[in-house]
């Protein structure tokens, strides 16, 4: 069958949390079948999404690096970041779009799971009504972490929920109080107020302070026991459920 | 180097959500590689999570089944359950320390990722602090499913939770309603219950219903079409943020 005849197909391919051996078996064929894989990169950095799944790439296979627009320049609460980034999916969506058109299998590649808090979701929402898809479900760097840790999170009726370190003290603390298991993400320069809200919701004592959760220099302690309330922007903190064990 | 001589070693083995093909490389490592592979059964039933890793295991392999206690004729908030299930965990244990201290490595076989809502977690709290350990985390249940489904679940900074639908209506409404996505999960009974929550925090318009997510026979509907409030123990019900896209 020529390409043109057959139909074209999206794959959103999650390559789980960084370790190359984390990536399930579904995902190696998907790759090494691709007619063309697409990765998302930072203008100017090799990318790190692009480096797991690259023991599995075709030779010769169609490549489409996906640059996210330099933004570091305009704020993000201004329209300015937010018309850049949609125009930035747009046009990738478009590339995508063409090779589909084709007749072409095209494979995003996707650190961690593809529809949790991953960049492919703004393709998919795009071409999910145009082309037929298929979501291959990795391990999320959440899991890669506490995995890492060595650090049961949740158990039995858990409520368990992630937060973005990015809300209010006030949010945090009330969120933290109420959850049984919570992980917080993109701790950042929210470190401090992150801490405060950990004390004055009592969950302190057993969070977790986790920076590069699954490569081989990954950084674990418990917080109480890290100096200091600088992190980069993907640190991790995790506060463990299941207090009540049998 | 003889095995009275070698270390064990216990590997929390995450097999993925139901496909077989959605186990990581480095579980299917593991289980050709482990001496015991351990997995968790109902008395009289055949193991799902066994069936899932059976094609990567050494013909010969020592099999350790561990089969949960029948406790449907005790009461779940009485004692004499929960000591029946302790005392399940502690065996099991027993009979994993003996092969760990014989220096073999005992590969648990965990549906999901094992740390996460998993039975291998009640095996690691009572070994961690006495043998080497090593987790394979896993895509989840719930990856599987809103895979599955095609539906992107959490964007950005999105708060998302895990609930169990054993909470209460008022206790369910408040956190629907406060969480941007959620997974509702042991749908079962309680199904009427939090059709009624989802409507009161608003979000039954969107609310999908899922059985069997990741099997080849899986049944994914909105919940708003589904008639009746019959559902398995294992349904969960997925609500998707991310309601503002660029």
């Amino acid at each position: 069958m020529s390409a043109a005849t057959r139909t074209g197909k999206l794959l959103g391919v999650g390559v789980g949390p960084g370790d190359p051996e984390l990536m399930t078996l579904k995902a190696a064929r998907a790759l090494a079948e691709a007619d063309v894989i697409a990765h998302f990169a930072k203008a100017g950095n090799t990318s790190h999404s692009r480096a797991i799944a690259a023991a599995h790439m075709r030779s010769g296979v169609i490549e489409l690096p996906l640059h996210y627009p330099v933004t570091t320049e305009l704020p993000k609460c201004g329209t300015g970041y937010r018309d850049a980034i949609r125009d930035f999916y747009d046009e990738a969506a478009g590339k995508i779009a063409a090779h589909l058109a084709a007749g072409c299998v095209v494979a995003v590649i996707s650190e961690g799971d593809p529809l949790f808090y991953g960049s492919y979701m703004h393709l998919h929402t795009r071409l999910a009504s145009r082309f037929p898809t298929e979501i291959i479900a990795g391990v999320t760097g959440m899991s890669g972490c506490w995995s890492a840790a060595g650090m049961p999170i949740a158990q039995g009726d858990d409520v368990f929920t992630v937060l973005p370190a990015t809300l209010s003290e006030d949010e945090l603390t009330r969120r933290l109080a109420e959850a049984d298991a919570a992980v917080v993400m993109k701790v950042g320069r929210h470190l401090s107020k992150l801490r405060r809200a950990l004390a004055t919701s009592g969950r302190l004592p057993r969070a977790i302070y986790v920076e590069r959760g699954t490569m081989t220099d990954a950084k674990m302690i418990p917080l109480i026991a890290k100096p200091d309330d600088d992190a980069p922007y993907f640190a991790v903190v995790l506060v463990p459920g299941w207090e009540e064990r049998p």
